[in-house]
């Protein structure tokens, strides 16, 4: 396997235990608070992410290396994740996430995709053509993405209760770039 | 215990085994590479959090607990994870917080502080007055910011390889205002 390859599931294998380790049995006050209104609480990025490994993510990778250019991907579903949740505890969402991220990555190994295979490009609807490896490479960086944002939401619940301290930790004054991409 | 100080033990319980979970093993492509000069790898930041154990937060607890006002803290030794890190491995330093962090948590469950303890007061270098509660939720989202400048170092490395991806991935416009605190 190209290294740069196993590089990006070395990554990708690791978030849904970081994440489980984080959160499972967290108070709710925790995990089921927002930033406010329109934002997202960790269980709802924890249901983006499950949702993700069963459309968006997997399905490009094979978009690409069944039709190169010729078919352009599907936009992401914003709301699939809302009716994919629905009626699921976080438990059971990083359950969910941690099945299906192992097996992508299982499938993904058994392509055995080669150097030349990671260059192949497939068509993304806002940014034209765009590589195999771009894509698995995004794949890596949106986990850390959420994971960025993750922490930023359960460092705001507590941004009154730090007190002073509220200047200098940093996470309280990031400003949300780090939104869902 | 004050359902408070329940709430930030939860998280301050949960950090090492998700940072474990996330950088054991890792390659070291991801974990010993930092964001450009002066600034901190995975690797530094698992000592820095592991050093902070040893010393900066519960010894500010205890100060507070047995001098109250009448004593200002230390200032943080900005050096002393260096030191404290040399030669050691990064699972080394993944266990060293863990083992620290566990027993700190440990100790505080025993002093059954009561809500009237969290409110007592100590004196911070900078800006003055803090409460006991202050502290604990600061140690917290300590652990968060950390989290935050962890999950933006790793993507860091993948800022070219995400090729267009790059513009629509939060964590890649992160200006580092989750630098140490």
């Amino acid at each position: 396997m190209p290294h740069h390859l196993q590089q990006t599931l070395a990554l990708l294998r690791r978030t849904p235990a970081s994440l489980n380790a984080l959160l499972r049995d967290l108070p709710e006050s925790w995990t089921h608070h927002n930033e406010g209104e329109g934002t997202w609480t960790a269980y709802d990025v924890v249901g983006h992410l499950a949702y993700g490994e069963t459309t968006d993510w997997p399905a490009r990778a094979k978009m690409i290396l069944d039709h190169g250019e010729s078919k352009t991907f599907t936009p992401f579903d914003r709301l699939g994740q809302t009716r994919s949740s629905q009626g699921k505890s976080l438990p059971q969402l990083l359950d969910e996430f941690a099945y299906l991220r192992a097996q992508n990555v299982v499938e993904l190994e058994s392509l055995n995709l080669t150097p030349e295979d990671l260059e192949r490009r497939g068509r993304h609807p806002s940014f034209g053509s765009v590589t195999l490896s771009q894509l698995f490479a995004a794949w890596a960086v949106h986990d850390m993405t959420h994971m960025h944002q993750l922490s930023r939401i359960l460092a705001y619940q507590y941004r009154e209760t730090v007190g002073p301290w509220e200047k200098f930790l940093g996470v309280l004054h990031c400003d949300g770039h780090s939104s869902p991409a």
